[in-house]
């Protein structure tokens, strides 16, 4: 079996929508993304950082998952990176109310030894030279490199995300960011643009609109579920990206035909993700539910036009 | 072979995008309507207005392609409806420069006698009381009455417009026009509203983002193919309409199942639409070019997850 290295936020989120606001919840991109791929039945390592104030019962929760929690560096004496936001009416975007990077400001990723050679590594959103340190770390080269990135990185660090771009074989990223990073308005000219900074697959994240996923000569869409009711949009991205590897380190078939399959499974699960605050839908989830709901993505995609 | 009734203007328009700009052109609802559904070899007559300044090539254009126009009133002393509009930079949205009714202020349909027995019927967005008066010449139930309409109608003339809405099988409509017409801002919520209203069949047209078909039980999304350069989306709505009406008067089945066909083929002339400005593409469009684009969409949008 496979083993998924992620690296990614393990975090505590405080989160205001239309429908509700919580208090501090579990969050982080390492979280979602270690939920989504746990549905695959591999074995997976979040490498991450926390505070001493983080709860036992949380890092119990992801074991029971699974996902081992061994990467997950303790400082004691420090605090949990924490973020609260809020959305607005139409869920699309959103203003962040306040952010403590707490540990996270010295965070110096350590990769356990068992997992220095996992064949699949999942760089969630952090600062490109954390990502590096870890593709660096890697003993044996892994057979596929995924990063998600923000403008964020884009505006401050360019340099860096540039030579980490450079390194991945997938690189996942949203619509505007893709345009951001290629100055290039159509999503088609993006990709090809980004696919030249070196990822052979570029997935476009669209949101409610689905996700796109290009290589040099091909291009395929998911869309994203419609809803009758979306709660909270925190994790979506992450939840989709955890899908995407947690599928590809489960089947261990890297070609674009596979991926396709990897992207419906990404946004079959990022479909629940938004159904609930935080990550509850995610930790309650049953086969039977994620079953069921790819069925309903078959029915909304698959049609029947003969080309002979 | 099924006869397609076609209401719509036919019209001149004048428009500018980032990438040019145009004098006075053949457009209009009803153009592109008939063009598109000309692609599935059925017989079909536009109910429209012109007035003495129409150009007979134009009509002529239109007949080489098995359009019958003699639903075309011209009004010798009259002067054909004029729009000319101005794309924003991203194209997704413009301004109306100008609007010139002219013969369409009086515009009184007159379906002719050998179409008032048509299977189909298209209402092209009109004032709803002209949508009705047209429904109401048919001698013979119609089989499928598709109804496009846009917010304007809503603002205005909103008591016609539901009136209209009661009595037809289809409607297609884009999203903010959906969740205007609704008051609900989730697009399953809307179309399930929209439905209660009469329309068997919802359909919400997101323009580069797809669009959804609903029945009471079920739901089939078409994405717009990603395109490298976008020059012109005037007609595109229309020609996703014809697409679908023509594809779906050639098949003469009209269930679910054919109507995601249906919108696969309206997306698929879509896209060539928006290649060109005005008609141009559309007038010049080869089988050939119409299947490969089909095999793209194929490939864009069909997986392979067993499901067992």
């Amino acid at each position: 079996m496979s083993k998924l290295l992620i690296v990614g936020t393990v975090a505590f989120d405080a989160i205001e929508t239309p429908f509700g606001k919580t208090d501090k919840i579990l969050g982080g991109a390492g979280t979602y993304i270690g939920l989504a791929a746990s549905q695959f039945g591999i074995n997976s390592n979040i490498v991450s950082v926390v505070g001493g104030d983080f709860p036992e019962d949380y890092l119990e929760m992801l074991q029971d998952k699974n996902i081992e929690t061994t990467g997950i560096e303790i400082v004691k004496e420090g605090k949990t990176f924490f973020w609260s936001g809020k959305y607005h009416n139409d869920l699309n975007s959103r203003d962040t109310l306040e952010t403590q990077l707490n540990v996270l400001a010295e965070f110096n990723p350590i990769v356990p030894e068992d997992y220095k050679d996992a064949e699949v590594v999942m760089l969630g959103n952090l600062h490109p030279s954390v990502q590096m340190s870890v593709i660096e770390q890697m003993s044996t080269k892994p057979k596929l490199i995924v990063l998600d990135t923000m403008n964020f990185w884009m505006d401050n660090t360019l340099e860096d995300l540039l030579e980490v771009i450079s390194k991945v074989d997938v690189i996942t990223i949203n619509d505007e960011e893709a345009r951001q990073l290629s100055n290039e308005y159509s999503l088609v000219k993006a990709a090809q643009k980004i696919h030249e900074m070196g990822p052979k697959y570029v997935v476009i994240k669209k949101g409610e609109h689905g996700a796109l996923l290009f290589n040099d000569e091909n291009v395929f869409f998911a869309p994203a579920l419609p809803l009758e009711d979306v709660y909270d949009p925190t994790g979506a991205g992450d939840t989709f990206a955890g899908g995407f590897v947690g599928y590809l380190s489960q089947t261990k078939d890297f070609s674009f035909e596979n991926m396709k399959n990897a992207i419906i499974h990404g946004s079959n699960l990022a479909s629940f993700c938004v159904e609930k605050f935080g990550t509850e839908r995610m930790e309650n989830l049953t086969k039977k539910e994620v079953y069921t709901r790819l069925q309903q993505f078959k029915e909304l995609t698959q049609f029947d036009i003969e080309l002979s």
